[in-house]
């Protein structure tokens, strides 16, 4: 199929389209530029909405049951996991795979993986390509699966509208604290598995986080709420979509403006940074001296700041 | 105390000045760059080992009893924490904090913690600059401690001479899925907590996804051992010291080398990276530029690959 009409299929929504134009991005293959420029004007229109959580707090589980739910609203889910140990990714258990297959008979859901390494560009890179085809194919909806620990969390605040962060009790002493740098990215906590023991502490704990937070002293400001699922059997979870809409009504244009304006930096900065390493590996000589300047700092023979210094000015004189 | 006599203490191996310095090339202060200049020929010696794995493995149970033994074994240790749940982030609860307060006692043990957020450079930067601080002031070992998911696994492993990575029975299943590429980065692997059920599980998984590797096809290569311990206790934690010793002995002058080298290569690019886009800002006119740029992407009146080819344009012509 000439890359004319996958974009123009993926544009209408077709399966296998979207998820070629997906793979032709994340893979940078010939054309991706164009199809990327393409498909660009028409997007900004879906709710991207993160969700983020430690290992064992069910988050793909919660994701499957909110993807239903919409659903049920009759809104259209893309889901993108980015995730080591997510069912989507193929890295779980076959029960969890299975459960995942009835979504395959509805082409008003579409789930993609992503790989986490070796991505030319890194994986925030693709998995922004693979949000914005999504969008742009019409997906009312677009869900984001990471797995919560730092920098993830800091990457996904930068993609989405809505954060969800997902805690779960009993995983653990170390696990339950929640540093106030995190807390601040939640724009909604789901305490998942609420019949665990541990769960009021959970919340407690989550409680005094926000309370110690500077956002929550702000007047007219969101207060996050704290949600109690069981993603297992799906209690809580219309109340979560009921919680993101009204996160999104409460951004209103301007909030989601400045998000969308945060976003589009960072990834217009992303883009430049990898080509400017482009732009080096191409100039005659320039790896090999690259080469010779790591190796002389392997060597102690130069610190890493005069090396940039030296391949810093091959670049831009 | 002026910067020279910072440095020059630091490298006596004195810990106030050591911690001083430390934060001046994590902040970025006035004369960093000279600072790191001067300490960087010291550095090369110490045996770096990352130990990673994740929320709730005993990550920082294990380090502190690693650094206890070391000391037994009559060296020197210098930790470095880049762990949101780190008790030594402050990140716990207080038996955790208190239970480290031993080592302030003990002036053969480093303890220093890295924030996850707002600094310049980004968090391995910060790490890579404490790690070099700790080598040059003589610290015979230096761990790092990271929260082991994903991207910060592919960090620890581009910094480390051997990495263990901890794993731990019944965290739930999801979590003990191990994908080849993570398993690829491990030198070790410990599981903790080996008095919990499920611990046989855990070691036939990673059995398998070591089988399933392609180093285990080379002859003559490493072979990670998996072993077990009682981190609380200490059982197995003097195992774990003699094995990281065997890897660092297998790696030979030749295997350090190549590792350094590729440490070397990625710190070198990371930091030019940062100086071009500190050349970019310093243009006349350039940051009005990027900020109408990302607008206009926020706008989707230009898509992120042209306005950063735009950006790109700005700089290097």
């Amino acid at each position: 199929m000439a890359l004319e009409d996958i974009v123009r299929r993926a544009l209408a929504r077709e399966v296998r389209a979207v998820s070629r134009l997906i793979s032709i991005i994340e893979d940078r293959l010939e054309g991706f530029e164009r199809a990327y420029a393409e498909i660009y004007p028409h997007t900004g229109r879906a709710h991207i909405i993160g969700i983020t959580g430690p290992p064992g707090s069910g988050k793909s589980t919660l994701v499957d049951k909110l993807a239903m739910e919409y659903r049920k609203r009759g809104l259209t889910v893309g889901v993108v996991a980015v995730d080591p140990t997510s069912p989507f990714s193929g890295g779980a258990l076959l029960g969890d795979r299975l459960r995942m297959q009835r979504h395959v008979l509805d082409d008003g859901v579409f789930i993609r993986s992503m790989g986490t390494r070796g991505r030319l560009g890194g994986l925030s890179r693709a998995t922004s390509g693979a949000v914005d085809v999504l969008d742009a194919a019409g997906y009312d909806v677009v869900l984001i699966e990471t797995v919560g620990v730092g920098q993830s969390e800091v990457e996904i605040a930068s993609l989405a509208d809505t954060v969800v962060l997902i805690q779960v009790p009993g995983l653990g002493d170390d696990i339950q604290v929640i540093k106030a740098g995190i807390m601040e990215i939640g724009d909604l906590f789901v305490v998942n598995k609420k019949d665990r023991p541990g769960v009021e502490r959970v919340m407690a704990e989550i409680r005094t986080a926000l309370e110690l937070s500077e956002m929550s002293c702000v007047e007219g400001s969101w207060v996050p709420p704290i949600l109690l699922t069981m993603a297992e059997t799906g209690e809580g979870v219309a109340e979560v979509v009921d919680a993101c809409g009204e996160h999104l009504k409460h951004l209103g244009e301007e909030g989601l403006a400045e998000r969308r304006l945060r976003r589009a930096r960072a990834e217009t900065m992303e883009i430049a940074s990898q080509r400017i390493w482009q732009g080096l590996s191409e100039r005659p000589g320039a790896s090999e001296e690259a080469q010779r300047l790591a190796e002389a700092v392997a060597a102690r023979k130069a610190d890493p700041y005069s090396a940039a210094a030296a391949l810093y000015r091959l670049l831009v004189q």
